[in-house]
């Protein structure tokens, strides 16, 4: 017996690199247009004395700001520090039965760790050939499940009725329907949380609301689940988000039309982009997110990675079983875009 | 079996009042001076249009300006969302074994709460008759220790010595010294981490400065615990701080002398409270932090808080046993305690 056995020890996630040189960078999925006016205003104005007393636990201002926006009850709303935040908490409230939580073998890599860390049992199914989920896969018995809509890293959107199958088939787990890229695409679940009890539907600002540097996220669901979430938030950390975080959060859903113009924006160049590697011979799902998740049949992903960050562009490649020929390619301007399949031009021969 | 089944559910912690309407607030422990007019000043002149990207995961800028002020390696330090945080990931990552983490039965209250949600099996010994801690009780076998010093809410600092021989004595034990109120009174443990490998040191910006609502705590050890800290932080959210919080923790470390200002007005206020108080008849241990912990022979404590709080004058009264009779009261600036005494001589008379 000695001091380590008492220590948890765990594998940690691995966040992509964040380089301190100027760069481009396509490798995180951060939105390459700056917040809301109206944020970066509030946040100017704001009165920093304030800042010695705590902030709101409950966040009030920021939910209710999301509740006007979504049309969704405030006892439907839970907030956090990021959609990591608030899937951590979803994973420790909701996940704590014997039996294994079903999420797909290629999703987002935090899924694994967070059932680790918690020690809940899972099980990791895979994916159809062409990286599509198979509602058959999750209707045997099972504790819980997760699903990124658009899914992650491959952009891939299920249809809603689809998802409706897996959240009415599974009444006893509680279903997360992870939608941080939905506003670019693909069909949202929120509709569905009046009519299911066991659905939570997690958001995040960190890239349709170009705020990763904030941290803030959220989710929907019935008024009970919503209860539970915030019991355990509030035996974990009273007071998560700070005062800058509540104003820019408010503010930034209030800026309805800013946020139109720039997923938009990203919308089209993603569309640009896809025509443009199609050109060059890559393929690809029809990506609704704000990346673009592609192979080459010619030249090999781990090559064209480290041939454009050579020349300071920086992607993202997954060394994993099913996905290491491809490379996520985050959506930036049109400009940094341009520059990108510049490099490829370039790369593209050489790496042969 | 049904959908409950698989949710954690608890009893989550109960923060202090935070009144809506123009009241005095002695009830959190806040501080009632502004942050350093330097983090004011940076806050207003951050570049937020930064905030499209994620912030730093390793939150080096802040780290290493903690560093540098206590004279520590950056490897030695911990960051997270308040000490609350710290704390809630310290209990996860080191009070991971079967036998019981020891805290005293009086002491911040959320101790228990973070063991309840982790399953941590756990023990309140009972604080001698004067509230000050018996080193002689954390000498058995036990999972780890929790020791806030100054303790909450009594104020009492215990020695240095009678510490080191608690950490000295449980090798095999990670001991928390939470130092949340230290920068008011009492002697840290920090030197002590070089010397100690199963020591941590908790600290906050919330009180001594004056940043309750930018939510920034941190944790000293040597490197390995931090590293497993670390290890599992990474495996519940990479990015906790956002970048506000990291451009003001760095810059309130940095005004070393506004810190000395402000904790020494704090202070001085609480000798001179301490005196008033003492004039009235009310009897206390001597507090080392920003708040005192005072009962009155004749006065009933509940009487006098809802006495105080019809004039709006909010004061923390626990209803627990052993301090049913006391009230906590935050030292607020001179004219709001000037105040506070005013009504305890209008309020004293007529709660006999």
């Amino acid at each position: 017996m000695g001091l380590r056995d008492n220590i948890r020890r765990v594998v940690p996630y691995t966040p992509g690199e964040q380089p301190k040189i100027k760069v481009i960078k396509l490798n995180t999925n951060e939105c390459p247009y700056p917040p809301s006016p109206r944020v970066i205003r509030a946040l100017k104005e704001a009165d920093y004395e304030r800042l010695r007393l705590y902030p709101d636990p409950v966040c009030d201002g920021f939910v209710s700001a999301l509740s006007e926006y979504y049309g969704v009850g405030k006892d439907q709303i839970f907030v956090g520090v990021g959609s990591d935040d608030v899937l951590s908490m979803c994973f420790m409230t909701f996940f704590n039965g014997d039996k294994p939580v079903l999420f797909p073998d290629i999703t987002y890599s935090f899924y694994d760790v967070w059932a680790e860390v918690y020690r809940i049992p899972y099980r990791q199914l895979p994916l159809r050939e062409d990286f599509s989920v198979d509602p058959e896969d999750y209707m045997g018995e099972n504790g819980g499940i997760v699903l990124a809509n658009p899914n992650a890293p491959t952009g891939i959107a299920a249809g809603k009725e689809e998802l409706e199958r897996i959240i009415a088939g599974n009444p006893e787990s509680v279903v997360i329907v992870d939608e941080a890229y939905i506003d670019f695409g693909g069909e949202t679940c929120l509709p569905l949380i009046n009519k299911y009890e066991n659905l939570i539907v997690v958001r995040t600002m960190s890239k349709s609301r170009a705020m990763a540097g904030m941290r803030l996220g959220y989710a929907f669901g019935c008024p009970e689940l919503i209860k539970y979430l915030n019991d355990v938030k509030f035996s974990v950390n009273s007071y998560t988000l700070n005062m800058p975080s509540l104003i820019a959060g408010a503010e930034a859903i209030r800026d309805g039309e800013y946020f139109g113009e720039i997923t938009g924006r990203v919308r089209a160049t993603r569309e640009r982009c896809k025509a443009e590697l199609k050109k060059r011979g890559f393929e690809f799902a029809d990506s609704m997110a704000n990346f673009i998740f592609a192979r080459h049949p010619e030249y090999h992903a781990a090559r064209i990675f480290e041939e454009l960050k050579k020349r300071g562009i920086y992607v993202r490649y997954f060394n994993k079983p099913r996905i290491d020929e491809y490379l996520r390619i985050s959506i930036g301007t049109d400009e940094e875009m341009g520059a990108f399949l510049s490099a490829l031009d370039e790369i593209l021969p050489e790496v042969e």
